[in-house]
């Protein structure tokens, strides 16, 4: 069976690394991206510059998008320029961005209309495991689709979690578990307030905490930042955070299911950025328990 | 050294747990409970029987309890008939009752009043953890109290972490975890009924999130409750779940923190328990979401 080629577009910190181990699986790569320095490591390993989206697509069999939200992912697909108007017939698009429902739907239709097939596959993992190759891939999308992508998901990822036939499955499981990591980092925030409002050492509680009921990694993470007031480099930014809860919400909205969590956390980021954040990462969020508590 | 006499009070599913271990250590024990039947297994390996508080404390050094709320806690110790008129000067009551902040403090100087001591020593982990003698212990109070108490937390724990040396810095720090522990309750099942009015698969959605991000051990014990709707029999009931989130809320008060999450939550299990759910355990919480979203 020979390899399909592909095209691969959006090659920031996380569509790079998904890009680089396709190319070291062997795959015949064609690269875009809007900032074209991005390419260079990429060209070393063997990949291939495309100078445009069309050019990207021409000779494509999948195309392979990472992209930062649902503007940027239809920006690129939708419209004469766009990818759906120069993929070929039977071409399959991966879409590994973390968009939402309403995006998905349009893609998925724009493809089926013009006889391509849409596979939604948003990843749980920070650049560093996307670099490892071991990404969880959530799909949404038909089983004949999936085992199709499947030679791409085992270069870059350690399992496959299919959420169902229909592309948005895949979004909103994702937007959902974007929601809880969000979670983690409001709640957090409000107990290391509480904790060092009452003279309790951050760090030791934080210590206490992941060592005994919250050993998930993600706790570490956050809480590390949070005791240290460390909210750059960002990981996610603020701005990219809020856009993911109100894709949730949105979500929400139109299946009547209301999220009483998810819309205090869209209240807590949009005072965040209301206080000029930015550039910070989501987890700043922690600053306004502390804030509201008169520690900082 | 010879092993320090101990009164034990308090013989619910906790408290036998942790007697039985401190027994099996070899300390001579002597318990009392309110129900006289929860003794019989433990007079059978070695522990004695009391027939009041007066009679367990008589010739106790140290005076473990772990009962369910302050108001036990404080008829157990207080008063004419209560342990502190009843123990001998420099005895140390080590209480694992999780109870809140003024209870805490109201016991502590009730105990120095008497030449007495006192150690907040709330501890994580359930029944099964505690038979196991593999129990997490916070402690406030100051170091040598601690120290004194090690040969106790030995038998029944595996690590202990100290909070500080105010008792109730302990009580805070037990209270917020819990907290989490109901954020998680409360997140998951609103991302659950998100997830199943979506037409996705809860049990899958559930694997998929504990096997990627979220896998410590309690998303996936409530998650399989919720995703079972099993909230009987109980670990924690929800009348005992709410008394915990509003102790944390009545520290905050007095510290002046803010807490947006804990006040949702407080709220969502003041409207559980409005629906009749006394006997449930808090994890059926989960169930507002669900019908919120109509899917129950």
């Amino acid at each position: 069976m020979t390899q399909p080629k592909i095209a691969f577009i959006g090659l920031g910190a996380m569509g790079g690394a998904i890009a680089a181990n396709l190319i070291r699986a062997g795959f015949e790569v064609t690269l875009y991206n809007r900032t074209r320095e991005k390419l260079s490591p990429l060209l070393a390993i063997g990949g291939h510059a495309a100078g445009s989206v069309e050019q990207a697509c021409a000779e494509a069999e999948i195309l392979v998008t990472m992209l930062a939200d649902d503007s940027a992912e239809e920006a690129i697909c939708l419209g004469a320029a766009g990818a759906v108007a120069h993929l070929r017939e039977d071409a399959l698009h991966i879409s590994h961005s973390t968009i939402g429902v309403a995006a998905a739907r349009r893609l998925a239709e724009a493809h089926e209309k013009a006889g391509q097939h849409f596979l939604s596959a948003p990843v749980f993992g920070r650049p560093d495991v996307a670099a490892a190759a071991k990404l969880s891939i959530l799909t949404g999308g038909r089983p004949e689709l999936v085992e199709r992508a499947k030679p791409l998901f085992d270069a870059i990822g350690q399992r496959v979690f299919p959420m169902g036939d229909k592309p948005e499955a895949a979004n909103i499981a994702k937007l959902g578990g974007n929601m809880l990591i969000a979670t983690v980092i409001e709640s957090l925030g409000e107990v290391l307030a509480l904790a060092g409002k009452a003279g309790i050492d951050r760090a030791a509680y934080l210590d206490m905490l992941t060592s005994t009921i919250f050993t998930a990694p993600v706790y570490k993470i956050y809480g590390d930042l949070i005791v240290a007031r460390k909210y750059e480099p960002a990981g996610l930014t603020a701005p990219l955070g809020l856009k993911d809860i109100k894709l949730a919400l949105a979500a929400a909205d139109e299946l009547r299911v209301p999220l009483p969590i998810g819309s205090l956390l869209r209240d807590r980021l949009t005072a965040l950025l209301a206080q000029g954040a930015d550039q910070e990462d989501w987890s700043a969020m922690a600053r306004l328990a502390a804030r509201d508590a008169g520690l900082e």
